[in-house]
């Protein structure tokens, strides 16, 4: 009998609690605060409590609940515990639909058709097939290369880059900072799904907007704090950015009355871009809870020292 | 050398006329008005003048410059002539990209989002995956097929329905009337794609509409005269339809003013949804004229006795 805490100061954890013992009901579940779950060999996390792990002396795993870990494991004395991360191809799937949405907007135009429309405006655009769409995809991980495939299958010019070489059929791939540049300057279309690291907190800056040329536009769904608001903002209200579709923002709830929400040729929406189902989550932990058990190789274990 | 008359009372041809040149430089081109069109064997339309083939002795092919060709062929002589279309592979992506688009928006709940952030709401809408999303598709010929194809490819549950049965992969194909009314039925997002004939005609009213489940959503990327829009206004304001994305209107430019314009839950397009691109027009109504000259079949030639 494994005994399994449940550490979140901002989601109900009650959900997945009931969906792990469906598959596997000898599984001793305690959630904070609880005081039970400081004898856990296994924690399952998001945002958990700060400084939480120092106090669990049998904790051998730590466990995400979603693709991103960062909540997890920042400012946390991990010492050499195992990470792992939840990864599915449902989160992929939901992922693209997202991405393509903003694709479609900015290179279909429909964002000027809807300002269009307030002002009963009929004004045709230009039509331009999608293989003179240049579309440039900052990660080509577990979720990035789905989507770089899925947007090259639909006859985009898709372009990735990621930290290091990596190869995708029918996207172009470039990495290290070299490859960046060469992506920033010939995107119409940038799309974040990006991992947080020390190196991407706050990317989306002044700077990375500069290089990019004029008229571009943004997709952003990797992680709220790659996005530098103000810097957005300033891209926006000058037009050098043809806008924005953002997803995810430093703090969330973007709180009302911040100037995002009204910010022009920006679309908010309130992180809902892709999340793995609760039950694939429950049975990928559970199987992690048995690997750990049996001794066996943890699937999705993250690179505490990459961030990913 | 064949004498080729271009007839518009709204398009300018001149572009069309240019690139014919380029594919055949012994073409003997003549834009109404100018009365030498009168002694042409071929005639390229769009909207042409009403009556004007009964004044042309010599023609022997009457040719659209588009999918649909009902504005050349309404209430004009036509005996028995025979008429062509341009279908191109160009086109059907265009209508898929916009029809994704415009299925993503409702699916995936960008709609509610950007009625959400006027107000500065954070409002996480549920994720469901495309497989349970109904897509019924009106229409599936050689726009409609490969649109009902590409959303298939993309995991929706895909329904088609034609006047004729036929098979796709991936696609629950209905026809006839009880097929409709199964289609029709069972939908969440309705996407209109059928040709203009005397039977569809006004078919996107009240009527229909009223056999959609409640909170189903509209694609309409036909033609202007499938839709009644004080029809489509009433479900809009009375809420039975979640919303519509509507390309194509009876009268267009939609005029300023039209309620249409400002209707609760419609995003309203310039007819932008797709074109082939013009070269590929020029191609192949030059290569038509060569097999009407050499006694070949012709390609696109249009059934009139059904309309497409």
């Amino acid at each position: 009998m494994t005994r399994v805490a449940l550490l979140s100061r901002t989601v109900d954890m009650a959900p997945l609690a009931r969906l792990m013992l469906k598959h596997d009901a000898s599984l001793d579940l305690h959630a904070w605060p609880d005081e039970q779950f400081l004898q856990a060999e296994v924690a399952v996390c998001w945002e958990p409590p700060q400084g939480i792990f120092t106090r669990m002396p049998r904790l051998q795993l730590v466990h995400g609940i979603a693709a991103g870990i960062d909540n997890v494991i920042e400012g946390q004395a991990l010492g050499d515990l195992p990470v792992c991360r939840v990864t599915d191809p449902g989160q992929a799937e939901g992922m693209l639909q997202y991405v393509l949405w903003g694709v479609l907007h900015f290179h279909r135009s429909f964002d000027e058709a809807q300002r269009n429309q307030t002002s009963e405006r009929w004004q045709r655009p230009r039509l331009r097939p999608a293989a003179d769409c240049r579309v440039g995809i900052l990660g080509l991980g577990e979720v990035g290369a789905p989507v770089a495939r899925g947007l090259a299958r639909m006859g985009y010019s898709v372009s990735g880059w990621s930290r290091s070489a990596k190869t995708l059929d029918g996207v172009r791939c470039l990495h290290g900072d070299a490859g960046l540049q060469t992506l920033l300057q010939s995107v119409e279309i940038l799309v974040c799904l990006l991992p947080l690291t020390e190196q991407t907190r706050g990317m989306l800056n002044a700077q990375l907007f500069a290089q990019l040329p004029p008229g571009a536009a943004l997709v952003h769904c990797g992680r709220g704090a790659h996005l530098v608001p103000d810097d957005l903002l300033a891209v926006l209200r000058d037009g050098r950015l043809r806008g924005a579709l953002v997803d995810v923002f430093p703090q969330e709830p973007l709180p009302p009355g911040h100037p995002l929400w009204a910010a022009p040729n920006l679309v908010v929406t309130p992180h809902m871009a892709t999340m793995a189902p609760f039950d694939v989550v429950a049975r990928q932990i559970v199987e992690n809870i048995h690997r750990l058990r049996d001794g066996r190789e943890l699937q999705g274990q993250v690179d505490l020292l990459r961030g990913y």
